[in-house]
């Protein structure tokens, strides 16, 4: 008889690596070979400087198979306990149309996609933010939306920054009406506190006391109370100060928007627009203004311009307001927004159209007139008299009770002090909801009946003033696709005109379109996930309680850090909560005056802008000619700035690709001339069970997890970026003030909306981390040998810009295009454009140095994608070569002609080369053609006659 | 204070409803008035015969809107235990890799595609479907193998079948080795008795004493017994008679194939290949044979061949063998197959290669060689020496005690007599699998450590002269697409290539391809659907069972017959089971003699060849002029049968899209000469609400619920062909040998190898009834007026062949091409393929009337898709023109060259018409280009040179 193996030989110690790296054995040999190696671990050594490597495992459970994670995590999920949560504050369940779940939410085909700063393959998610802006100008009767915000909370903090900007008022004070949702509140009191504003929080009665540059108004307000704004904003305007509102978006459908009583700004949450709870996100805050304020609006906005064939096209407007052009000018370090959920939203819309909309509003609202009615008469005292969807009920001494009762019946309400409690309902409550609150507030024997007063009722509980006149989401789009099939039809027209993950590799530099895996993504739409609200007693949210524990004990294994903040949802809050953590430290040990950030020139744009936010003032510290933090000037301004300064912010590996021998030594400069080393953790991917931020001196650094940890870009948005700090810095990161987080003193106000952030992504990188175990060190040794094979393969034909030792670079390298630019006039952004011919998109073009691409392959892409774009990009050289012998005119090739569309193939062709090498120049464009909608975006065109909304159907023809 | 509507008001009778149906109130009342009407009662006063029509709401209950359908569906889920299933016969838990799960079966672009009989827009999932014929040929060890059929069981029928066509003993007689599964012992029995075999069920040893025309063994047997194949087959052979083989293809990876041991036929499931249970299916049977019996071979086929530029291309294969060509000739009734499940397990096998399908085999085997040492060791008696991974054992008056510790243990083992269980291991079990075993079988004390027996047990299961030397899997797609995103990119490209539902209306005459609601399809992948073995006991079964007591009861309801059979899993089956259940009615009335089945010249193809299956003689009753039923014909047909008449089959609506006015009449005439009257239920859509079959005057009537409610087509399967009957023909439907059926005789034999047929997907077409409710009738009359509308739009450029009563057609409609062609020679064929250009699927071709296209476009379609589509058909009128009037040649012009490609682009183009006029011909397409990936495919060439199997890298360059 045959031998049968044994187990241990069957045992494949981890599947899912096999899954989540590209190159198999045979082709990390192959590229290794190819780089003269005969083994990873000899790239390592040549590469990673010997003084930081963490020369032993991560200390993390061993990879649970894809399977065996799910199992785990589905037991997390079944320990949380979905109630009905009739909280408000913010958040409100939902009803996500399933067609928009599975075809958006659950699909590659949008999650996968990156911000779309190529419009001419992002032409689809481009639209879908238009129409997400139209619905915003529409219900907020402003004349300008943005495409997405974080959360409500930090929405209305850049009110406040916008405010200052623009308003003419010389006052340094900004009122916050004391009935703004408290999470509001705190992130503001946080905010001003950077910027050094004084924020006065009173009762609107008193705004005429005050002398301020701006206010927020909230409308409802948080204790459901519907008022007239038109009183304080002609207050505001009279002393020259701006009117931000903070407001309810499905409460605009039936309330007189607040664009038309005269705000400036109107701002909140989209979330019940068809977006989970969540657990606090992630969602997408939306942002209005007036025209006027249009170059100070903070956040993306997409703009309508026209392509190179004159036909309409849309991009990303007003480009050069992001932070990471202004640099250490900018006072918003707004760069990742929430553009899958925004995208949600905006479907939404469309789906219902503005009856379907007005239907939900009046319902929600109708249910409420009929819970107030009965209530009332069996003389339950109100305190708000006019509402949309929430009550604030005085209740007395019964409020233990009632609570007890609410208890009993799974029903979350809100709970107030001096015996007040608050409920709000949703599109998702009956008539049986009704009946169940009539019988908390009331007890069994309350003998209404909700049909009675729904016959008796007749009074809305909006006042006439505020009733809206205006129509809203007049535009076709709102109004052509409200069956399924027309709807799941339109979804796919508009994903067909994208290039997500799914289709090609994404080679960005520092952004890391790494594999998101399926099995990552299941758990997000788990409703034992997806439908609790964020301030639901944490005795129904154990599940999240016990993932978030042990993805933080996992993170800090990961990095060396002794505590994680969760709270942060993008990067970029990320440095700005742990630069906020460092400035309170110093001044709990009486070194207030700390307050100098040095920062790289190679750093990231968000890096200065989040320091001025903290109240820090940036000095630059210059590289030298290898690309590196120049040690002499480093160590001169640390000595120049001396009792002033703060810290330092550095990226590892650096933004130029490269592992700085220095960067121990630079740690130990900023310590110490008593500063902190913030280390930005775009750069991560390249660490992670290779060094450790900690390790190598770091007291605080941020985590991309939808970079390193495989949260999706979702075409721009979630991310999470939470902070890892040594326990110096622990008592100092946010808290919260609804649930205060554990860890940090509790008094510590919020950097964002939610106690930990986007908490239902969290599961995408837990589930990577079970996976990936201890072998997460492969992912990174994958990147850098990727990396490496590019920059070889691609190095005689584009000069790479800057390499470590022996030769190396990290998991990515910048690729110099400078030289054929000045031989040729052909750019970087040719080239950039071009790609999409060969159905690739384009890596980073211009950052950090001007004139170049900087190409990160990730672990995840395969030999033989690798190959195919190393294939593309001498192609490319080879096109550069003719235009450079002159065999193609300067303007007219197909490296300035592109990309190429339909439209070009269907238009009298007299060009100098053939309609195949213009678009199909490779084999695999002939088999798998990918076609750009439009043709190259004139992006001055847009800016100069700026247009932010949908488009009158007749222009299209 | 304003009003505010009251909450009735409010109410939406049925949301759903809008987004099911196409055109809102607005279009349907454009439409009725471009028909000269003023409502849809009007439309259907004067189109459906007063004396059928339903005067009065279905009894259904009211609807449910999609969140309340869900969660009662969730109520029914969560009552269904999900156990360790080790019971095997031919069903084993598995892993669905999550790529494959998210991309594939929750993916519209896959699970909405329809039969790829247009090639040119089908190449996606033509090579899926070749990668799966691929697998099961290298597997197997034979020349060639189909595209899938219904199930193992039907598959071991149809072997049956090809067996007696081809083997040139005189036999009449069908041997089965008595270790065969008894569902499919049952099924063979079923149709041996149509087709009047004998069939003789008898041990493997005793095969020499018979004479048979071919034999079926099992591989390994039932009881997990693994035998040398050959001496039986060398036997069999000796007689002429062909060896039929059902194997268990994970087996097949480390046994020597059956066709390497000479097997002619070898069949089976590829269910464990990543399909879920699903408490009996959909999966995919696969089945392979030798090339000699290609022409015989039954299914579809894919094969290889070129286009019209020369490229290669794939199509279905030999479709002139198929029953809709071959009528009256056939005597298999295949049509629908199980597309979707085959794309799965083929993509499982891509994503896995052989190295991971030799690890997965490989660790199955060693966990029961393991399970097999350790009970050996303490004296449990195993009835099989060799082995896979089924052990059957003797455990004698333990029985009852093991059972119950089993049961106690949350493992379902299978039962036999005599106090023998049987146990069967799957990819999900581990060693903690095997320790639970032990326990059962030995006791919590049994001492054995899994460990030290993987180092003790040397030797395989197989035996020697059974291990599979042979290489598989070779070709480069079984080993490219290993990493997550390779395969992610591979599902995707493929993706790409088709036209499916979720691009654009798919006007298939008969095929009604409806919307596939996201919340009917949500369900169906939920674990405690999926993972239930369909031989679990009841008890674990409760929720499967209310789910489908309920949808009986609605059927029912709709139909107006007594019971239903929820067995046959294509509808198909269901014409085979019906036509069974009267044959043995007649039998039970001593009328055995009734065997003359009268099928009228319009009926679909597959009624001659089930009637036929059924042991029936068909004779064909005659339409006059207007395409009805010819009455005089029927009269004297019925008469001349007399005494011998046993039914007819009649369609309605007829094929002809025809209300015939005469069906009462016609129904009377065949019961009054004691027939019954089988309804082919294709056309049920266009009676839903409407009208009954059962009080029309059927007898029997099966329903597609692939078509009328709601289960997407997959690409050409699954379906479910569920047939309702009245109460006399109640006990004489199918049961079930393992898992009795309630309701008919319990001896009777199955059709299909589960009781329930494909169990899993009936919760699509209970969430689609759950909310529609009574409004289903809404639906029926929008397809009918829509019908009326395209008829209406395009009847001036295509004369309509059939009209009923007020010159009305039914819910589709045959538009006549054959004057065109006369007179131009432009074909059906090239306004099916030319409408691939405008981005449209074409219509039925040719059926029921050769020559003509036949259109119905349900009432999913909005107005504005309809009005595209007149919009492609009266340009392609105008091009027709051209060709008519002499300005395009016949032989170049854009008909005949249709569907255009990227290759015709990049070619030279020298046409006496446009790029734009060839690839881009309307607003829409140029807006939303989708091309095929190649040219007309050439039939003739492929059929000439057969080959169905992955075509050599090479030939692809």
């Amino acid at each position: 008889m045959s031998q049968s193996p044994s187990l241990s030989q069957l045992h494949d110690s981890n599947p899912f690596l096999r899954r989540h790296l590209g190159p198999d054995a045979a082709e990390q040999q192959a590229m290794l070979q190819a780089l003269g190696l005969s083994s990873r671990s000899e790239l390592i050594e040549q590469t990673v400087p010997p003084g930081i490597r963490l020369n032993r495992p991560l200390e993390l459970p061993p990879a649970l198979d894809e399977q065996a994670a799910l199992a785990k995590l589905r037991g997390y999920a079944e320990q949380n306990q979905v109630w009905t949560s009739l909280i408000g504050m913010g958040y409100h369940a939902t009803l996500t149309p399933t067609v928009i779940l599975r075809n958006v939410l659950e699909n590659p085909g949008w999650y996968t996609a990156y911000t779309p700063y190529q419009p001419e393959i992002a032409q689809g998610r481009l639209e879908a933010l238009l129409n997400y802006q139209q619905m915003v100008i529409d219900l907020t009767g402003l004349d300008l939306a943005n495409a997405s915000l974080l959360d409500e909370a930090t929405a209305a903090a850049e009110a406040m920054a916008l405010a200052r900007r623009m308003a003419k008022s010389r006052s340094n004070a900004f009122f916050v009406d004391e009935h703004c949702h408290p999470q509001t509140l705190s992130v503001l009191q946080t905010r001003a506190e950077g910027f050094g504003f004084e924020l006065i929080v009173d009762g609107l009665d008193n705004l005429d006391k005050h002398r301020v540059f701006g206010a927020l108004l909230q409308y409802p307000n948080t204790h459901g109370g519907v008022h007239d704004l038109r009183p304080a904003i002609e207050q505001l305007h009279a002393q020259q100060a701006l009117a931000c509102v903070a407001a309810d978006l499905l409460s605009l459908v039936l309330l007189t928007p607040p664009g038309e009583q005269g705000a400036d700004v109107v701002l909140g949450s989209t979330q019940r627009f068809g977006v989970p709870m969540g657990y606090g996100g992630p969602h997408a805050a939306y942002f209005a203004c007036r025209d006027d304020f249009k170059r100070a609006m903070p956040g993306r906005i997409i703009g309508v311009s026209k392509d190179a064939r004159g036909n309409l096209a849309l991009r990303m407007a007003l480009q050069t307001r992001e932070q990471h052009i202004r640099r250490e000018k900018a006072n918003s370090n707004i760069c990742t927004a929430q553009v899958l959920l925004a995208n949600i939203a905006g479907f939404y819309a469309v789906y219902h159209g503005p009856e379907g909309l007005r239907r939900i509003a009046q319902r929600v609202h109708r249910l409420t007139v009929i819970l107030a009615a009965g209530l009332q008469a069996k003389g339950l005292k109100r305190l708000n008299e006019h509402f949309f969807d929430t009550l604030t009920l005085d209740v007395g001494g019964s409020q233990t009770a009632i609570i007890q009762s609410a208890e009993a019946a799974q029903i979350n309400l809100r709970i107030l002090g001096r015996g007040h409690l608050g409920v709000s309902l949703d599109e998702t409550c009956d008539e049986a909801t009704v009946l169940r609150l009539f019988g908390i507030f009331l007890g069994a024997d309350h003998g209404l009946s909700v049909a009675e007063l729904d016959a008796q009722a007749q009074h809305s509980g909006i006042p006439d003033a505020l009733q809206r006149q205006s129509a809203f989401l007049t535009h076709p789009v709102f109004n052509l696709h409200h069956s399924e099939t027309e709807m799941l039809r339109y979804l796919k027209q508009l994903e067909n005109k994208d290039l997500a993950l799914n289709q090609s590799m994404i080679p960005l530099g520092s952004c890391t379109m790494k594999l998101n895996a399926s099995s990552e993504m299941i758990p997000i739409t788990w409703p034992a996930f997806a439908n609790l609200h964020p301030f639901a007693p944490l005795t129904q949210a154990q599940g999240y309680t016990a993932m978030i524990d042990e993805l933080e004990r996992w993170l800090c294994a990961i990095t060396g850090f002794d505590a994680i903040c969760m709270q942060p949802n993008s990067g970029a809050q990320g440095e700005y909560a742990g630069l906020l953590a460092i400035s309170k430290y110093h001044r709990s040990r009486q070194q207030g005056q700390r307050d100098i950030c040095l920062i790289p020139a190679s750093a990231h744009g968000t890096n200065p802008a989040s320091a001025q936010m903290a109240g820090m003032q940036v000095v630059i510290v210059e590289c030298d000619v290898a690309g590196n933090v120049d040690l002499v000037d480093l160590k001169a301004k640390a000595q120049a700035a001396g009792e002033r300064l703060a810290c330092l912010m550095a990226t590892y590996p650096s933004t130029h690709g490269v592992y700085e021998e220095g960067i121990s030594e630079i740690c130990e400069v900023i310590h110490s001339h008593g500063g902190q080393v913030y280390m930005d953790g775009a750069n991560l991917n390249a660490q992670v069970g290779l060094a450790r931020p900690a390790d190598i001196g770091a007291d605080v650094s941020h985590m991309n997890l939808h970079k390193t940890f495989c949260i999706p870009h979702g075409g721009g948005g979630p991310g999470m970026g939470p902070i890892g700090v040594r326990a110096h810095l622990a008592p100092f990161v946010a808290s919260h003030p609804v649930v205060p987080v554990p860890g940090p003193d509790p008094q510590n106000t919020a950097v964002s909306a939610a106690p930990w952030g986007s908490a239902s992504i969290l599961p995408i990188s837990w589930m990577y981390i079970a996976m990936m175990g201890p072998q997460l060190a492969d992912a990174s040794e994958v990147a850098i040998l990727s990396a490496n094979y590019l920059a070889q393969q691609l190095g005689g034909a584009f000069p790479v810009l800057y390499r470590g030792r022996n030769g190396r670079v990290a998991h990515e390298c910048i690729l110099d295009l400078r030289p054929l630019k000045t031989l040729t006039a052909i750019t970087e952004e040719d080239v950039a454009k071009r790609l999409m011919d060969y159905g690739f998109h384009a890596p980073t073009m211009s950052f950090p140095v001007p004139g170049t691409l900087m190409v990160e392959p990730t672990e995840s892409e395969s030999k033989a994608e690798l190959d195919r774009f190393v294939e593309a990009m001498l192609k490319i050289r080879a096109e550069i070569a003719e235009v450079q012998n002159g065999n193609w005119p300067a303007e007219d090739n197909p490296l300035k002609r592109a990309p190429h569309t339909l439209a070009d193939v269907l238009g009298v062709w007299e060009r100098p080369y053939s309609i195949e090498q213009g678009v199909a120049p490779s084999h695999h464009a002939r088999l798998h053609k990918y076609w750009p909608a439009v043709n190259r975006v004139d992006n001055v065109y847009g800016d100069r006659n700026l247009f932010c909304a949908c488009v009158p159907v007749e222009d299209y023809r």
